[in-house]
């Protein structure tokens, strides 16, 4: 009865030339975003029930792996529902215990408090190619920035981060969810409708104007509203400073409808684009796209992604989300974060063959069978010796097929070799 | 009806502090330990609960953490017992994902493998102060080389890395369970019996040898085997020498009992000690312990554990596990590998206020309200200049009472400040 040798379903085992990257990778996301100030902290990988379920996850909360009660707390014979059964569950992103670790430890921590976090997190998604039900995100937020120096700083760091990495020529989609609320009101859409009518339009990138239009029609939104989204769409389409147009739109619709009023927002989401452009490190795009939505409802204002070069999907996103922490405190304090696709990064350095800058230099010391325990000692204390200077050295006993064993220690990176035969 | 800000019973949230900390060790024991060939993988945090409860976990078995099954898989109007709800679990230990990984991959690896694993796991103890439910542990592991090379190298390059951190003057204590197997065979105890009495004689360093011969009394051990032991190590704490003196014994006792001997074993350890000893880079003391077992009864070789000075209990242990690999494939592969406790030093070093070498400069600019946005621009390139040249620059809003603002961000490290204001 032999064990079983596979990671549970949708899980990875991570073999040593993708885990040097990924160490690589996070030793440079950490170095990078704490030279912004941000500051790495931790959360435990299983939260309380209640929290993951509090609607702060969207579909996320469909997703979870639920973590069995234990001892007396587990009454299998009168257990009627899951609830019965769990009472934690393996944490769906990092958002959510953020939130709950700053309505904590707020007296602790610096305001505003810029948080990063790098860690696992579990989705019991269908399992399917290049997606892993244990994946690592990777987070930068502030709380207690209520200004758009926060949305500002997060964009700054994180251009500069994708530069490090060896990205350029990307794009920073941002909207405002207030926009688009005043968009939607704008098009006839009563208040009650907004997230549905979002649902639709985040779909716009994939089935096109006309795609969004009929589905709208198909949802039951009134004729009105969907050729006064076309509309809309083909002025911005045709603007050469879809910001600008919008803004003129929307002033003229705010006349007849308050709720179409984004003027502020408008100028907020300029200054944001203005000040990241300025103050940028690195070549890339930063982009008002009025059909960004994002999935979470969470948002409460400035939203983005990123897209790197050629990519079908993001890589990656945030917004703020002011009344989160309330949840937890009764107190709302604004907060702002953005994810990195930690994954889609790895996918693509490891595709494009991306190779390490600055390896340490890497020798292995082959010993042939017989060598003295005299002769071994010295061989280790020079493998010391190479180490103090900053080498790694591997001392490992000669394979009777020595050209294969180099081969396949060249894979893992070692390239230079010394012999010791005994004598 | 607000949100629950704890984090779930016996688990913490990391706090910045701890956590630079926590980077900075694990950084460290990742450069040390590759730079002696050892490579990072990483395997799920969740488990297969066939291999979880495969008896190679011992007591751990009792405490480990079951998901619940989803879907379909999930019948719970039928369900009877736990098996029913729950095919997998988080990890207790990091030994078991690698030898599941080994034999998962094995056609991949170089040969030997040395792996090298930092990383949660988590365990259903009873809370208690300093004792958490999910917890880092830090293994090494060395898959497929049989002879002493192997513990030699892991004790090496430990000992290595306690003397980077800052530790010196520890102990390494060392045995052999089959030593300890021809140690009870010489004392009349049945081959039976033997895990019985090395779990009693494990306590020795807390109920002494007395209270140690009355608990074998009492468990049954007969008065006979109860002297022998007392004879035994009375000799052996007169010795200058345990390891000759124990040799010296057991060579007497296996002219009558073939199963007390054990001087190959014996040979084998000290070749290890003397190998350890005349190639170590720090100074700490490698000690033969007959009385040293080790929990886990997939040992089979040479174990070992790592008393740090003033340190009440073990901070790390390890030995040789050869027939663990063939539950997975069937076939035994030599492995031996040696845990540090990470958890324990992250303790001692706080405690001791310890200071991280080589910190990056911390500057700290407070930005007066009104800014410009203008001057902002000059500001962040000011910081975005600072740190390409290697410093770690924040830039924050000038807090009203800016005296205790500084003295927080001093607490957060940030030893320089720059002050803007508007004009």
């Amino acid at each position: 009865m032999a064990l079983n040798k596979n990671p549970v379903t949708g899980m990875k085992d991570i073999l040593p030339r993708e885990m040097i990257l990924r160490d690589y990778l996070i030793g440079l996301i950490k170095t990078t975003y704490e030279s912004f100030g941000y500051t790495p902290i931790e959360t435990p990988v299983v939260e309380s029930l209640g929290n993951l379920l509090s609607k702060q996850g969207g579909d996320n909360e469909k997703l979870i792996f639920k973590v069995l009660k234990r001892g007396e707390k587990l009454k299998l014979e009168s257990a009627k529902t899951e609830d019965d059964l769990a009472d934690s569950g393996l944490r769906y992103d990092l958002t959510v215990p953020l939130v709950r670790y700053f309505a904590a430890h707020a007296a602790e921590l610096p305001k505003p408090f810029k948080a990063l976090q790098v860690g696992p997190v579990f989705r019991a998604d269908r399992p399917q190619r290049g997606r892993f039900r244990e994946f690592y995100q990777c987070d930068i937020d502030i709380l207690g920035e209520g200004t758009n120096a926060a949305e500002t700083d997060l964009l700054l760091a994180t251009s500069t981060l994708l530069g490090k990495v060896g990205f350029s020529g990307f794009i920073l989609h941002i909207n405002d969810r207030r926009i688009l609320k005043a968009m939607a009101a704008a098009c006839c859409v009563e208040e009650k409708d907004y997230d549905k009518a979002f649902i639709i339009l985040d779909k716009m990138d994939k089935i096109g104007l006309d795609g969004v239009l009929r589905e709208m029609q198909e949802s039951g939104f009134s004729v009105l509203t969907a050729e006064a989204f076309r509309s809309l769409f083909s002025s911005l389409n045709e603007a050469e400073d879809k910001l600008a147009s919008l803004e003129a739109i929307l002033r003229e619709k705010a006349k007849e409808n308050p709720l179409a009023k984004a003027a502020d927002e408008i100028a907020n989401l300029r200054r944001i684009m203005d000040s990241v452009r300025a103050a940028a490190t690195v070549d890339f795009e930063i982009r008002f796209d009025p059909t960004l939505v994002r999935g979470m409802n969470y948002y409460t204002g400035p939203i983005f992604e990123i897209e790197l070069a050629g990519l079908g999907s993001a890589a990656g996103g945030g917004g703020r989300y002011d009344e989160m922490v309330g949840k937890f405190t009764g107190q709302n304090v604004p907060a702002c974060g953005i994810s990195i696709g930690f994954e889609r990064m790895i996918t693509i350095l490891l595709e494009n063959g991306y190779e390490l800058p600055e390896a340490r230099k890497k020798r292995a010391f082959l010993v042939e069978k017989g060598v003295t325990e005299e002769e071994m000692t010295m061989i280790r204390k020079e493998a010391a010796a190479a180490r103090m200077a900053g080498e790694d050295v591997l001392v490992t006993a000669m394979n009777k097929n020595k050209k294969f064993q180099k081969e396949q220690l060249s894979k893992e990176g070692w390239t230079e070799f010394k012999e010791f035969f005994a004598k």
